[in-house]
Formats: C-alpha cells, sequence, structure tokens
C-alpha cells in the first residue's frame, strides 16, 4: 500500500464510558465501509472508568461518502454513550494568533508553519497593542489591533469573535496575550483556544512567574500550555517542559532561558491540537 | 468494570505485513471469545509495509480456554501471514542475571524486582567471577560460578546453557557481563537476552567507551541497551539515555555518572521487555 | 604537580558583601602559606551585592599549622565581613539517615556510600518505625527505633539529638523521614539537615503530592531536596529534576517514577553537601 | 556597588601550565590597577596538569589605560608561560552567517540578535546559493552571494577572505553551511568558525546523519556544534544536546526535531563564544 497524502486521510477522537466490544464495533464499521486505519492509539482511565480512542484513517477506498460514514458512527456512538469528534485533512485549520508586545512565540509559530511544521493556514494576528504590527506586515499576515481598556473590553471581544467568525477561525492561540478574557470567550471557544504560561503549573501562577521563581531559588523552571477556561491558569495542560538554571540565572536569564521553553511548548501543543491528538475530560488531557 | 489483576490478563504482540481489515479481524475475534481489550497499541511502519500491534487483554470473561483462543488466532495469523506471540500475566518470567565484578546494574535490577517494579523472578545469577557471590547470598539468590578461559570458554557455556533449561529461563540480562557470548547463544537467547552497553551507541563500541568519550571531548554521554546478536554492540536498540557532562568531569566522573545512566537505561529494557512491549524488525525495536 | 589525595586537600567557603580586593587578598593569604588552589569558583549576586566563594586547596606544602591558617583567614574575614567555613578532607563527614518506611533512598545512599561516590560514615540509621530494622542489619550499620507520638515526640527528639552528638553527626538525612521536626531539630541542624520532597517545589506541597499531581494532569512531576527550616517544605533548595509522564501513567506509576527522581535528587544534594559546594543566603542556595 | 554596563567590563581567558601562585598573581596585578573582578571560573586539567581561568572585569575604576593595563599581564603572562586573550565589552564582536538553503537557523540567529539574546552585529550573510536572499532583505542584512564549483572554490573562498577583513569579521557561524571548507580557512578562523552538525558527534558523522540514524533504530537524535577544524566533523566540541524519538518518528520526524536541536546547540555555542567562555586545548574545549 502507498502511503495516502494528508487529505486523503481523517482522524476521529473518540470518549465514552469502558464497554465491552467497542473497538471491534468501530474496527468493523470503518472496514465496512473500505477505510483502512493507519493509526490507532487508545487509552482506558481504569479509575474513571473511560475509554479513549484516536483513529488515523486512509480514505482512498471508502465506498460511501462523508454523510453516510458520520451517520453509521452516530449509531455506533448512540450505542456506546460515545462522543466523536472528525477531522478529515482535507480541511486546512485555521489559526489566529493573540498577541500583546512580546513577539517569540508568534515568530516561532510563523516559522514552523512556513517550514511546514503546523498544517494550518495563519490568516490573522490580533493584538491589544499596536507594536507586532510590523512583525505580521514583514510576514504578510493581517494585523488586527484591538485596544482593550476595562470600559471597552466586552465590546472589543464581542468585535473579535465577529472578526473570527468572518475569518472561520478553527483553533485561537493566545501567544503571550496579556489580557483576561471572559468566561464568554472561553465557553465559545472551549478546548479550541490554547494558551501558554511562563512557568511550570501549578507552581507560579500570575502574570509575573519569574520573579518568584528567582526568589524562591528553584532549580528548574519551566513552561505550561493549556487549553483556556475561566478559572485563569487551571485550565487542562496539554504540553509542560523544564530546563535547569541555577544560583548564576537572574531574573533576566530566566526570562531568556523561559522563552525558549515558551516557544517549544506552545508549538508543541498547538502541532499536537492540529493533529487531532488532544481529548479533555476532568480537566485533564489525554495527548495521543 | 473491575481491574484484572495481572494474572487475568494476557498480551499479545503482533507482527505482520500491513493488509486492510488486520485490527477489525483480530478485534472481532478477541470479541468473540469474551475478551475485553484493555490496551491497544499500533504502529505501520509505511516505508517497510510493516503493520505493528500490541494489544493488553482481560481474559476473565474468556469463553473458550487458552488451546481454542491461541488457535483461533493461528488462523487469523495465516490469513494475515502474521506472527504472533501471546503471554500471559499467570506466568511470571523467569530472569537470569549475568555479571562480572561492577555490582551496580545488579543491586538494581534485584531491589527494583523486590520492589515491584519487576515483575518476574530472580533465581539466579551468574558470573565468570566469583566477585559477586556475597552480593547473591545478601539477597539469597542462588550464584553461579562459570569461570571462562579462551579454552573453557564453549564448555562453560554449554553448562550456562543447561542451568538455563534446568531453571526455565526466559530472559538472560547482561548486568555488565564482560565476555563475549558465543553465535550459538545469542541464536538460543535472541530477543531474549539484554546487554546495557556504557554508551550512547553507535558511538563508542567497544569495551571502553568513557576514555574516547573524555578524549573527544563530548558534552554528553549516554547508555544503550540491546538485545544480544552476534555482531558486537549492534544489537537492536531497546532503549537509550544521556547526561549532561563537562570540561570539568574527568574519566572517573564519566564512570559515575555512567553507572546511573546504565541502571536506569537497563532496568527500563528490562521492563519494556517484561511487559512484553518491545517488538523487532530489521535490528530496530518498535517499544509500545 | 601530582595530584594530592583528599586527606591533602582542605575547602574553604566564603561569603560577604562584595567589596574590592577581596579575592587578591584570600588568594595572596594562601599563596603565604604555601597552600595551591585546585579549584576556585565565585560568584556575585550584584542584586544582593553579595559574594560568595569556594577554593579547593591542595595542603602539602602548607608552610603553617592549621590554627596559623585560621586564625590568618578570620584576620582577612573581619576586614571583608566575611562569613568562612573551612573543611579538612581529613575529616570525613559523619551521616545519620533517617527513614521511616520507605526504603529506595535508604538503598541508594548505602550503595552509594560503598560505590564511593559519598565520601562520609553512615554509622547509623535511625527510624520511628520497626520496619527497615533488617535493611540495617544486612548492611551492618546500627538500626536506632525512636517511636514517636505526638506525646513522646519531644523527649525522642532529645534522645535522638543525644544520640547525634555521641555519634559526632555531621550532616542528618531524611530519606523520606514521615515526621515533621521541631523548631528546636531545625535551628540544631541549620544547613546541616537535607530532606526530599516527593514533588517539584513549590508545587504540590504536604505529604501526598502525587495525588494531587495526578488529578491536575501534569506532563511532568519533579523532586526536590533542601535543607530543613522551621517552615515545611519552604528550606532553601539544594536539588531539583523532573520526569516527563502523561495520561497512561496511573498515580502508582507516578509514585514509581518519582522513587527514580528521589533517589538521583537526594543522593546528588548530599553529595553536593559532603563536598562542600552549598551556600545559603536569603533562604537560597549558592551550589558551586 | 553598581553594576557596570557590558561596555564597561572587559573579559580576559588564561591557559597555562599550572602552577602555584598565578591566580594570587593575577589576582593581585587587577587590583594594583584597581579593576573589581566581577566573575572568574577556572579549572584545572591535572591529566594534561593544565590550567585554565576566565576572569570578567569592572573597568570603571581602573587607574592605567589598555595599553599599560595588557602590559603588565604580558608580564606575568611570560612568567608563567601563559596565553591570554582579552576582550573589551565596549568592543561588539561581528559576526558573519554562512547558509546554503536551510534557513532554520539563519531565522533563530537573527531573531536572538535581535531580541539582545547574542551580543554581536550581524552585518552579512553569505551563501553558496541564491534561496536566502530574500530572507537575508526582510531582516535588512546584506546577503552576498559566492555560488561555488569544483573550479571556482578557492577563488570564492578568497573573495569570502576579503569580504571578512572588509567588514572586520571576528566570528564566522556555518549555520547549515553546505560546503567543505579549506585547509586556509580553517586556519584563518581557527577557534573564530563555529559549525553546526546534525548528528551527535561522534556518531553518524558526514552530509546525511538523520537517515543512518533512523535506519540504526536509536532512541535519541542529536546536534553538535564545534569549531571549524581541517578534519571534518572533527573539531573541538562547544556544545551538544540530544531529544528523545521512537519507532514512531520517520526520518522526515528526525529531520523536523533535528531543526530544534539545531536552532538551540548552535545558538548556544555562539552565545558562549561571543561571551568568552571558551578555550580549546588538546582539541576539546572548555566552556566557563
Amino acid at each position: 500500500m502507498t502511503t495516502p497524502t494528508p487529505e486523503q486521510t481523517a482522524t476521529i477522537l473518540v470518549s465514552c464510558p469502558d464497554r465491552r466490544g467497542l473497538v471491534a464495533a468501530l474496527a468493523q464499521l470503518l472496514y465496512g465501509h473500505g477505510i483502512n486505519i493507519l493509526d490507532a492509539d487508545q487509552h482506558t482511565d481504569s479509575l474513571a472508568n473511560k475509554f479513549f480512542q484516536r483513529i488515523r484513517m486512509d480514505l482512498r477506498e471508502m465506498h460511501a461518502d462523508r454523510i453516510s460514514l458520520e451517520r453509521a458512527i452516530a449509531e455506533v456512538a448512540e450505542r456506546f454513550e460515545m462522543r466523536f469528534r472528525i477531522s478529515y485533512g482535507s480541511h486546512r485549520k485555521r489559526v489566529a494568533v493573540l498577541v500583546s508586545k512580546y513577539d517569540h512565540c508568534l515568530h516561532d509559530l510563523v516559522l514552523r508553519q512556513r517550514a511546514g511544521e503546523l498544517a494550518c493556514d495563519l490568516p490573522i494576528i490580533v493584538s491589544n497593542h499596536a507594536d507586532l504590527e510590523p512583525v505580521a506586515r514583514s510576514y504578510g499576515i493581517t494585523f488586527h489591533h484591538f485596544p482593550v481598556t476595562a470600559q471597552t473590553k466586552q465590546e472589543q471581544e464581542q468585535r473579535m469573535f465577529e472578526l473570527f467568525e468572518r475569518e472561520r477561525i478553527d483553533l485561537v492561540v493566545l501567544a503571550r496575550y496579556m489580557q483576561i478574557v471572559s468566561a464568554e470567550f472561553c465557553e465559545r471557544y472551549a478546548e479550541r483556544a490554547v494558551n501558554i504560561h511562563h512557568s511550570f503549573l501549578p507552581a507560579f501562577v500570575g502574570g509575573k512567574p519569574y520573579h518568584p521563581a528567582h526568589q524562591r531559588g528553584v532549580k528548574v523552571v519551566g513552561a505550561t500550555a493549556h487549553y483556556v477556561t475561566h478559572n485563569l491558569d487551571q485550565g487542562p495542560i496539554i504540553e509542560q517542559d523544564v530546563m535547569r538554571v541555577s544560583h548564576r540565572d537572574s531574573v533576566d536569564d530566566l526570562v531568556r532561558k523561559g522563552r525558549d521553553l515558551e516557544r517549544m511548548v506552545l508549538s508543541r501543543a498547538v502541532r499536537h491540537h492540529l493533529e487531532d491528538r488532544v481529548l479533555v475530560a476532568d480537566n485533564k488531557t489525554v495527548v495521543f
């Protein structure tokens, strides 16, 4: 068999109560539709009695159309109380990047997207400050400036939502966006908005983590990418990583080393999301 | 569903040419025998067109006996040109540890086995030197001394094979055993003998890797656990890890730091093997 | 020049306000006494305006006796408001290991000491439970059982202090000792008692960190070795390290992986202390 | 004391046979010139009987001019057979980046330089291909195209040397420059030309390391930054780092993961060089 192109594949993410026979039922269904399984990962959380699965499928010899396939899956899903989400490789996800003044994560995301590491479109960069407009322009990406004050916050968010609708945004990436987003934002983009926090959560929540980390004298600093929820810095963690530091590192050194961490951790989390590898349950993630 | 005890489970490892329908066929077969799938991992090597799978099964409600199950699997296997290996949790693997004079890996393996980290029995320790007999005795494990010279090597190996047969050894662990084993040894214990090499292979093959590593001025040293094959230091790699070093580290420091690596890497590889996570193809491993 | 044996060396640790000329003054003084500097590390904390230095010295051609040397250093120290501590390689530090029921750190410390990795004597193991007496006996180390209740705690600690005095203990290692020690203990053994905490502090303080770490869904777990202070889990951090975990890891897996971290982190911290590499200032450490 | 600006500092790197009194002699000399020592690192290679030192100095209250200072140091140097190199913070090093077609290291170096992480000027980008001219232009850096054939190689290198002279280049960075440079190049820029090799040297020398790494089935891949010497891939290693890989990673995945390694390792090595932290002896580096 030759390898299909990404456009010829689809990915299904499944979660349900753990029940006998469901692996066989789904495998049988796909086989019956002429679909070959390229990759399958599954995980059983025996404490929560929950089952999770990710299947990447080759659609080249599928006998049915998408509607019939999805209807058939929906029937199995009902039988097993299964939630599922299906992504077609032929649809490139559309990503909005939100920034404030720091540009390191922005550069990293754009350069990776251009290098083919992130399978998505990046049509818009959104910011509450005008500082990074030249960066957006240098990459030929449309820049939207939504300055925010306590008074205008709600209104500006509404304009943002309209923009996201208009641009058919699938994923919002908060790449060091220094604004707390509203409960409505969190709900609209539940499990579709990724934030980078510049500490190893749950240590050092809040806006300036490198200072208390330096003061506490930790020997390791970290960064955390998580889905945005209405509880600040408490969303489901997608990815974390750390770096050694020592007494020789000043706060400025931590900030500098942290930039590398933030870049790496955020881009990995975005990649996981774009490849439909992440499932959320009980405020935790399964990352296949 | 409650969680089964290890004794109530079995693990099947499968490799075959990649063909449509085989995931469904196997899932259906297990379901038909009343077996619940606890965990399943699969991997497709699209270059080699090979499919690999590991399934951990709950046997508590199996309708059939083992012989019928295995016969049914064998039928599917024939249809898909599948190689398979099935391990029952009710059989604890029996491990022989081979050592020479260094004791750090030996202590580590025994202490982990006693802490329940390695699901196996450790009935015998075998050595070409008498030095570690007191260590074996302190743990209450039978020590077998097979001194080896160029003349006696073949004969001593034969005695070793007899011992392994008598003790029904499933896995041989070369825990810094400083003797090259014969082609017959490699064949008899193919994919059932794990060696620890004290470098990041393929760098620094041979018996004294820390000296050339120090001389080359590397900034990272490593250790490699691999299955034993007749090509020295060339067997399929199961696990590797590394540690940073600097100009401050003498050869003795590398040796000391290396001990930690050797311990960790060997015990992880042994654990992977004992849990039936390792498949070999084309002198490489798939570690599920 | 040949390399001196450890017995022919001494180490001096210095901290003081940062002042010009002090490096030259100390270097000159040592040179004037016939002492060769083997290694020197220094660090200036420019925020706190503090200077730290560690000098390892070759005493083989020292013209003076220790008393004269120390008197000369004391004079320089007074001039520069310097605190200093001098350790002679000829005095092997004496270590008491405190344990409760977990044995993994204990085995690790003893085996490393026997392998020559920790330059110390290990005359006593102390516990509030009797469980690990057989382990102590297997190594031929005297075991002292001090069962503790709310009523007897103070009295038992006094007996412990007497024991430590009698045994001339230089360093107390809390190797998963599950008892909170008193303020008097912290004061008596200030900067001479090392504890291992089984999380990446300051995340997950308290007695059972792996459960909340699992519940929070972190992707990395850690361990922290710190000097014991009267603020629980708040003492100056000597060493930390981390390990990746995933959704596949149960709490039991975290506990198992954590054991490796605890062993490594505690033994490194103990080694740093024994080699006189650690200075404390403002509840942080400088580890040379 | 306040912290000096970088322009008010200088760094001296010293290597010589290990002799008593030299630390004191140098410290005394600097003190006598009104120079405060900000940081000092030293290392004794007792096998080679060599001494290395890096001293970062505050020049704000220096009584003498640079010529007198350097003359005084030269006198001490002669007495102790010392080689030394002094760098003044007031001189920003000038860096030429050599590339071919891959742009990831180039972007990384430029962005770090602009973020203030690399204290240098980046006046020119040089390439044997025209592909990255637009990248150079987008950053406003002059691009020089020197196409190379077997016939023109020598001539083109001469033109390059002239360009480097004209631009007063202090450091040449080969950021995935896919051309073997001549012996003359290596000599002219000895210890002033840094190359990134995309494997964990000495494993997988040569031009396409990810393929044999994939074929060998390694579980870790690496990257190595080293000074360029006439022995290809054999120069003194400045920095290395590694990343875990598994059977799931194709050659393309290794290439992608490798890009992150190459970026990080090269930029760290360049930073070490720019901060005058690297000394070479016996084809190895001391990195303070």
